[in-house]
């Protein structure tokens, strides 16, 4: 029995037929995911969505054994290993069984019938129907304000392979079991740390650079409860043509005029260490919240991947980040990559040398989903082949050709892109198959490389219907809820969801307006203004540890004064 | 000898010779003044700017004693009474001889050749030629800022007949006494405070009130030294057309739905008392920090001011704001009139029993310039005649017609308007005479009540130049920032001016780029967000002694929970 992922008061009775029904309808999920997966790219560019769809939902509906749990009121479901193909892979113990609140499923059957309706009619309408709660109050919120929004943290050591691991994610991705929820948001808030510890005040002398030095990063966010430790920072600059991507200081006496801090290293602590099964490198990218300042610049030209196979192409303006140096900079001597790869070599090596399993997870959100997948290809090729490589990332564009997934898939690692339907990024750039390539690259490539996790922005009875708001359904922030409601392919939303909702809204007016969240409300008191000791409101300093300074080792750059 | 204004290193060595010298010349200066004030309104008519302008700067030229001070590469003149008939009038003690730095003085008398010669040739542009500094750098600012911007608190009781008594204002405005910039700067941020503690957060249960209660408003926003305690708040409604004026909350269930804070009563403390030699009771009325809101409001029409003659007519608005009561409000049920005006009598009977002398200084900005007129002329009709009444006004527009003056003028109400001449407000609403009055209102009425005293945002080298910002030219801050420049009519900037400079981008982008001060700085941590105790991002709740209550005791609402 393990804890569940909500704290409302549910009575968490093991319901042992109903999940001894589920191991026997295994086989019968099987056959029918089978034919699902077979049909639903044919399906795809027929655009008969709304078949997909049914089917989908069909298929998660009968894996979740919502068939019978139709009849009670307040229906469980257990949570099983219902793929029998999935779990002959799985080398280490079984899944655990995961009581999961499946409260919303009962209304989802009573949509069975009208769905089927649709697809006999052939009507086309992606448009999915969502049943909204009746508007919440400001008061109801108050209510769900006093609900604590940490979730447990178990012991999830048993699923090491399938989740940090080598082995495939598909039986733990759908339905989403819960141990992989936390670990998504997880890294999906380690991305998000890149995004708010990032300086980008024009007036600050440090535009362009991390907030806190690396010992001060996860504590200074409130994000040392997933306990990693930083151990380097990653600076890069670009020669390439994405120019509205690079911060440039106002001042051109700042602490460097041509590097931009694009994220960290952190390993996991002991604890967490023996919490998941190994020790966790990861690899955090700093992305760009806004879509528009580079989706133009993003056009560009497919590009050769150095000490790659000749047809290995990528996006020249995420390789040109990924590998550009500066020789005037003392942040960007070394290019990304470089600073990188060394950094989790060494790491990699002392932590096998102690004999410990290591893991490499990358990620990022938007572009620093790009530079992840770029990151990852290369950890692939030259770490050892016994360290699991894994690339999570967010709200993604595009970066390479069919070859790169190729390569990708050939060096064992494992990519995980998270997408929202509505959000544009994950379509850019355009088709490759214009690019005078001989095979033709339809599709977003890592279909085959790894796995997808589709969200809905619909799905949430939080976020605003019936608008287009292009840095809603982007923000990684809204990607998080998302992930913490998913409650399957059919796009409901999981009534035990209680991450803070009030996040999304911290860099976007995506919330619905009754809920009385600001928006963009992540800001600094009076924009960073402190009162000196003579009285007169000056942009405040920084601490010496929080000044940025080339050094792994935790010296401080004493050269540049604080006011 | 008095203490400077400025604490730049100055050698204050009297020079007596140069006093003696004004005081003969202030014969000739008297005629010369009375000569400019007649031919400045039909010049005005013709368009004649530079004429007036040069003209003026003759004048305070000769009154300054720039004549023999030119002399000197360092030059200092003595303040004194120039203007005999100004003596004359003055019953009490003549004012302090104040040695005053005019260390641009020496600049402007390059500058009377061209004027002369502008004025030869009819040149009519209106643009003064200011003499800017190099660009201020950034270091040069970080030097700036260790300089206190507190001010020396001299006691002034000496002054106080023209401060704070009946006597007239003039000889102490031209030049610019610095006790009298002191006081002016003082009561604007009286002023001021309205605005910075207003709770505009729309998805504030308060939105509308005060952030704080009584006790801890000026204390909260750093104004203690200036020793005043606040008595009592002032609440207003409208039934008039200034529909945008009204904060109206997002939520229906907040403190007040249609009663807006408009400012506080205050009564100087025993110390600030015996400083400024008298009790001083202040009204400070909050206005509108963006005048696009209620501007296009104020074509309204004039209407009969109530208990008064026939023919005195006000804006029909800004009485409405005065005199409306709203029986559903707990915080309007009396009228802003009604709340201002016993407080007023209560304390100066209260005072006048003590045996003290007590004055009322009546202030606002904007919009609440106008309320502080028509209040002003309320408590000029209804307070014993031997207390002195005075209104200060920064920005204001017009309020009503000629004989609305007169009826001030009869009350011995004195009125000081701080204008700045880039400035839109006070030129609404439009001239009076079309609205079917016998007499031709052509001007300002208030030009006749009281002075003006006319600032220019070109001659401060720290706001942009060559931009029209409506909202920077308007700005309570700005204002402030002109008046502790203010280095007489000839629109140099007084080089010892420390009041700080930063606060002018609070609430705009005003200060020149160079500065590196961000535009409207002046916002709460996360839009108030906080996180509770649950983890929880919420909207920060009030401590219980800062619900708004209605009561005029500090009893505070416990009905209202706090979150």
């Amino acid at each position: 029995m393990h804890p569940s992922s909500s704290n409302v008061p549910i009575d968490w009775t093991r319901q042992t037929s109903g999940c001894l029904a589920v191991k026997h309808l295994g086989q019968m999920i099987f056959v029918f995911n089978e034919l699902y997966n077979e049909t639903t790219e044919v399906l795809s560019l027929l655009g008969l969505n709304t078949f997909i769809a049914t089917m989908a939902f069909a298929s998660s509906a009968v894996a979740n054994g919502i068939f019978f749990s139709a009849k009670n009121n307040n229906p469980f479901v257990s949570y099983a290993i219902a793929n029998d193909q999935n779990a002959k892979r799985t080398t280490a113990k079984p899944l655990p069984v995961q009581h999961v609140n499946k409260k919303a499923m009962s209304s989802s059957i009573l949509k069975l019938p009208s769905s089927i309706s649709n697809l006999l009619h052939l009507h086309l309408s992606s448009h999915q129907e969502v049943v909204y709660p009746p508007r919440t109050t400001n008061s109801c919120f108050l209510i769900q304000n006093q609900i604590p929004s940490c979730s447990p943290k178990e012991e999830i050591s048993s699923l090491q392979p399938a989740l940090h691991g080598r082995d495939d994610w598909s039986p733990v991705l759908e339905p989403l079991h819960p141990y992989v929820r936390r670990e998504l948001i997880k890294y999906g808030e380690l991305a998000q740390a890149t995004y708010d510890a990032f300086d980008n005040n024009p007036l600050s002398k440090y535009q362009g650079s991390c907030l806190y030095g690396r010992n001060r990063l996860l504590p200074a966010l409130g994000l040392s409860h997933h306990g990693y430790f930083v151990t380097e920072y990653i600076y890069a600059t670009t020669h390439a043509h994405l120019l509205h991507w690079l911060v440039r200081p106002f001042f051109p006496s700042c602490w460097s005029d041509d590097s931009n801090w694009m994220g960290f290293i952190a390993v996991s602590g002991d604890e967490e260490s023996r919490r998941i099964g190994c020790r966790d490198i990861v690899v955090a990218w700093r992305g760009t919240v806004s879509p528009a300042e580079w989706i133009e610049d993003l056009q560009g030209k497919l590009e050769h991947l150095p000490q790659a196979p000749d047809d290995v192409r990528v996006e020249h303006g995420f390789l040109s980040m990924y590998t550009s140096r500066s020789p005037t900079s003392r942040f960007t001597r070394s290019s990304a990559s470089e600073q990188v790869m060394p950094e989790l070599l060494r790491l990699v090596e002392l932590y096998k040398k102690r004999g410990e399993e290591v893991s490499v997870t990358i990620t990022g959100h938007s572009l620093g989903g790009a530079l992840a997948l770029l990151n990852a290809a290369e950890a692939g090729s030259l770490l050892p082949k016994d360290v699991a490589v894994k690339a999570i990332s967010f709200g993604a564009p595009r970066v390479g050709n069919e070859e790169f997934g190729d390569m990708l898939r050939r060096n064992g690692v494992k990519v995980l892109r998270v997408v929202t339907k509505q959000d544009v990024v994950p379509k850019v750039p355009g088709l490759f198959f214009n690019e005078g390539l001989n095979r033709t690259g339809w599709e977003w490539i890592y279909e085959h490389v790894g796995d997808e996790l589709e969200l809905d922005a619909r799905a949430s009875p939080y976020l605003k219907n019936g608008v287009v708001d292009i840095a809603g359904f982007h923000g990684l922030e809204t990607y998080l809820h998302l992930v913490d409601g998913y409650d399957g392919a059919e796009g409901g939303f999981r009534a035990g969801a209680r991450r803070d909702v009030a996040l999304v809204n911290k860099a976007s007016g995506f919330l619905r307006e009754e809920l009385s969240i600001p928006a963009n409300w992540y800001q600094p008191e009076n924009k960073g203004m402190v009162r000196n000791k003579f009285g007169r409101w000056v942009l405040s300093g920084r601490d010496p540890e929080d000044i940025p300074s080339p050094c792994t080792a935790n010296a401080y750059d004493v050269s540049s004064s604080v006011m």
